[in-house]
């Protein structure tokens, strides 16, 4: 897939990095450091875009011809945005929270040009199986989850044993919906 | 997580191993040459349990210890049930087939020691979208999927793009529902 610009993939994940490449797209990663904030009164669910499109606009006064894509991804729970943990106990706090439970899966994505911006979001609902107090600790202690929001990994331990079910992308999940970037990328530049 | 007994991976599927493996259990894997053939009347969402129960039994004679674990999954959409497509024309029109619509992912595990046997099943429903011409004969090229339930692998790139939804298990739809292997060996065999 060929597209009509070069694309620049504006975030320092690995998983989107590995997912955006599974696509076939040629890309660069070039990412800027932001602050994430956000109004303390925006709803949850939006708070995915509004970080991804502030993630984009410290691209706004250099593009040329390129394309840059931005994500942020939260997960939502009794009425909660969790990001990543700052230490082993928010990550145990975090992992507790969603035992047993469903939560929601976030993504906000912008896709930003000279002249236009494009913004989309993606939901999937993740089911939690009950987690015992050794799985959290030991998922913990062995992968370290630290630069996830919500404390875990899909694609981890804690997600082949723990998961049982969810209800929407598989890669929303990981922090990027493929199938719509692709939809994006292939409707407008292409 | 150390079980008290062996356990046999009965399946030659590269992606079962890799499933079983992130799960930490220690296990070999032993396969037997069986024909996969079942009742014509049998109703679609029992082939897959009627199938690994087939591939256990090839076990039975020989077991002391150790817990055998045989799998088998098909693709079912209209009242039709899809199991590897044979060449690249097959290919081509089972993924005609799914194009654009939904169908069902069904997975038959069973689990068998020289006194039990245990039998589940899991269901997760894919939903396509609209598959072009191109993008059907782009997939079919390049990754040959001709091993493959339904010929496709959710992991690769005609799933990146083109699956916009699942509801169930994700490892499922990958040919091994993790989440209920590992509640079965942890309560039985921990």
């Amino acid at each position: 897939m060929n597209l009509n610009r070069p694309l620049i993939l504006a975030s320092k994940s690995p998983r989107r990095k590995q997912i955006l490449e599974n696509t076939g797209f040629s890309f660069i990663i070039k990412e800027k450091e932001i602050e994430e904030i956000y109004p303390s009164d925006l709803p949850i669910h939006k708070i995915p875009t509004y970080l991804s499109e502030l993630k984009a606009t410290a691209f706004e006064d250099e593009l040329k011809n390129e394309i840059v894509l931005t994500a942020d991804t939260i997960v939502s729970i009794e009425n909660q945005a969790l990001g990543k943990p700052k230490n082993q106990q928010e990550a145990i706090e975090m992992l507790q929270l969603l035992s047993g439970k469903k939560h929601e899966v976030i993504t906000g994505i912008t896709l930003l040009t000279k002249e236009n911006k494009i913004t989309v979001s993606d939901t999937t609902e993740v089911y939690f199986k009950k987690l015992s107090s050794a799985e959290i600790d030991y998922y913990i202690d062995n992968f370290k989850p630290f630069d996830k929001a919500g404390g875990y990994g899909i694609q981890e331990w804690i997600g082949y044993i723990g998961i049982e079910k969810i209800v929407g992308s598989y890669w929303n999940v990981m922090g990027l919906p493929i199938h719509k970037v692709y939809q994006l990328l292939e409707k407008y530049f292409i």
